[in-house]
């Protein structure tokens, strides 16, 4: 097995774990957030400061990588880790999720998806064993199923179909996988228990490395995620790591880790650096506000990131109103040493033995981060 | 005086001098490249990144920043220093140069200049007495005299025009003057040896702490720079930094120093960063070209440069390619790199006496460097 889990300690008071996920690339601490590194950079920072923010696996995108540089070319150029120098470990998703998003622009059968580039119309193919083929070439260490996403509010026919269709689609991926990369099973299901229930069983049948509950972040209301997590990562094998993708707001992370999900990735630190907002720990800052032109305070009194250390918002508000491209860089340092920060004191209240009484804490300030963003990814 | 030039020793092959500008804000290796910091930002890098390339002295841009936050803003967070985080030193232009940048949105007259913004067309006014102002509340370590530029291809009348009331401002803003920064002034006189010499005569008359030459770089051909170049810096006082404002390619520095020149700055490095251009030692490279799909070289095999060290033209390729802040942001670096290395291996043939000989050798190589650049600072 290329990679494994080893689980340190649970909490007595909730479903969270610590642990250490021993890859390739390095042992990476669990809870861990993955930065999203979409076209092979995790947007406007150098690989040595994704590293510097405490990140040590980053997630970048199949569907991406495939029509730009090519995946023959990544291969050709050492993989991801060759082709980049990131020295941590990779994560890369099927493209799965990717084309789903494609509304109008992909059609879907039992053989994959064929879709059209959003560069330039042209036409293309992903099934599993293409899926599993490009990801080979991309060659992270842990790779993930091609799955069929049913998105909110389908009919349940449609989202037995989608779900069916994944658990079928899995199989083809491991019988396709020839490399030692760990290839994760992507549980399905939308906000029907029975139907995850049924996708789980069938997936954990495949006895992959590790686990991802999918279909979620899918634009259904905050609750109905949360019901899933109420149940969705029990179904899952103890001892494998648990991922639940796309997720979330910090307040998501923590709720996640409470309910016994070990990995996250989300692309909200680095998409809000680039939309001028900061993640603090009293909630998010809008720099454009004219209330911080003269303001010498750091994004975040309590953050000890470079951003904090050496700017004020009165320079980094100055910088994004010029459109300099500083500005964000400066916000998504910040933001995802925001995110690391986080889940090192989720991790240091797990070895303490007192995430419970963290979290209720972290419940009882009544923070929240979340709501509207504006760009795209 | 709060700043002044120790020249440590002088080429005896050529004009060439080498010394030490000392500053408030550290020592400053002559001859010495200014990155340029236009809205306060060496643009796509932060100011530890500016540091490590070996940069020490900084240019910003008053006309910008007196738009863009406005002067009474930098100076309530402390001037440019105090704004920026920047440890080393700085210099701001007057502003001159850019409102005559700004064609058909200003009226000049001997009082001043009446411009509208680049931005939004609202009006504003430059004098001499306005500019030293907005570059004291800036709180550069050196300031420049407002002056009238008056470009290529312009009749005797409006170059003696232009060149009369430079001198004119020059000492409204020596008077105006009342903090320590020291004052440069600017000699005009276009292509003109005579208009110059009576320029540089009643600049060195004002007996300010160090001159540039302006009115260069504005259109005019190679060969009518280089010739102002044979005469110009020998119109300066031996003893004082003499400045060549906005030139240039690598092959206008080797002969500006070789004429005497201690001084430059030029956003060459950090524009061409941006438009998918990086300088090397045996020329330009343009990353965009296919034949570095797949090229695991660096931009230039002798430069040691953390983009140089850490990265291929491959992946710089696919990061400009791909529209990535982060292929901006290593061609930058590199190329502010490749500028502050030519200076010194400047510095270090004529510390070793033997400048004249590297400058031949220089020439003897036949690189060149100049070409049309796309995009607008």
């Amino acid at each position: 097995m290329s990679i494994h889990l080893e689980l340190i300690t649970h909490d007595p008071a909730t479903s969270a774990r610590r642990g250490q996920l021993h890859t390739p690339h390095g042992i990476v601490q669990t809870p861990v957030f993955m930065p999203v590194g979409t076209q092979a950079t995790v947007k406007s920072l150098t690989w040595d400061d994704v590293w510097t923010t405490g990140s040590r696996l980053c997630l970048a995108n199949t569907y991406h990588l495939f029509l730009r540089p090519g995946a023959e070319v990544v291969q050709a150029l050492g993989g991801l880790h060759g082709f980049t120098s990131w020295p941590g470990a990779f994560l890369t998703d099927s493209g799965g999720f990717q084309v789903f998003s494609l509304e109008g622009l992909r059609k879907v059968d039992d053989d994959g998806v064929r879709f059209q580039s959003h560069h330039d119309g042209s036409y293309h193919q992903l099934t599993p064993e293409r899926s599993i083929l490009v990801q080979e070439q991309l060659g992270a260490d842990i790779i993930m199923c091609f799955d069929d996403v049913a998105g909110w509010g389908v009919d349940d026919a449609r989202l037995r179909q989608a779900m069916g269709r994944s658990l079928v689609w899995a199989r083809r991926c491991r019988d396709a996988h020839v490399t030692d990369q760990a290839l994760f099973g992507i549980v399905q299901g939308g906000f029907d228990r029975a139907c995850r229930e049924e996708s789980a069983a069938g997936m954990v049948e495949l006895d992959l490395p590790g686990y991802a509950l999918g279909g979620l972040s899918v634009g259904e209301p905050k609750e109905v995620m949360l019901e899933v997590l109420s149940y969705g990562p029990a179904l899952l094998p103890e001892g494998k790591p648990r991922y639940l993708m796309g997720v979330g707001w910090p307040e998501d992370i923590v709720a996640a880790v409470s309910a016994g999900v070990d990995m996250f990735d989300c692309v909200l630190p680095t998409r809000l650096g680039r939309t001028a907002a900061a993640l603090t720990s009293t909630g998010r800052v809008n720099i454009r506000n004219a209330r911080y032109e003269r303001d010498e305070s750091p994004l975040d009194a309590d953050c000890d990131c470079t951003t904090c250390q050496r700017h004020s918002r009165a320079y980094i508000r100055h910088l994004v109103k010029a459109n300099e491209i500083l500005g964000a860089r400066l916000l998504t340092y910040h933001n995802v040493s925001f995110y690391q920060r986080l889940m090192r004191d989720i991790r240091a209240a797990l070895d303490a033995g007192t995430y419970g009484a963290w979290a209720a804490a972290f419940w009882a300030r009544g923070v929240t981060w979340a709501g509207k963003v504006g760009a795209s990814a």
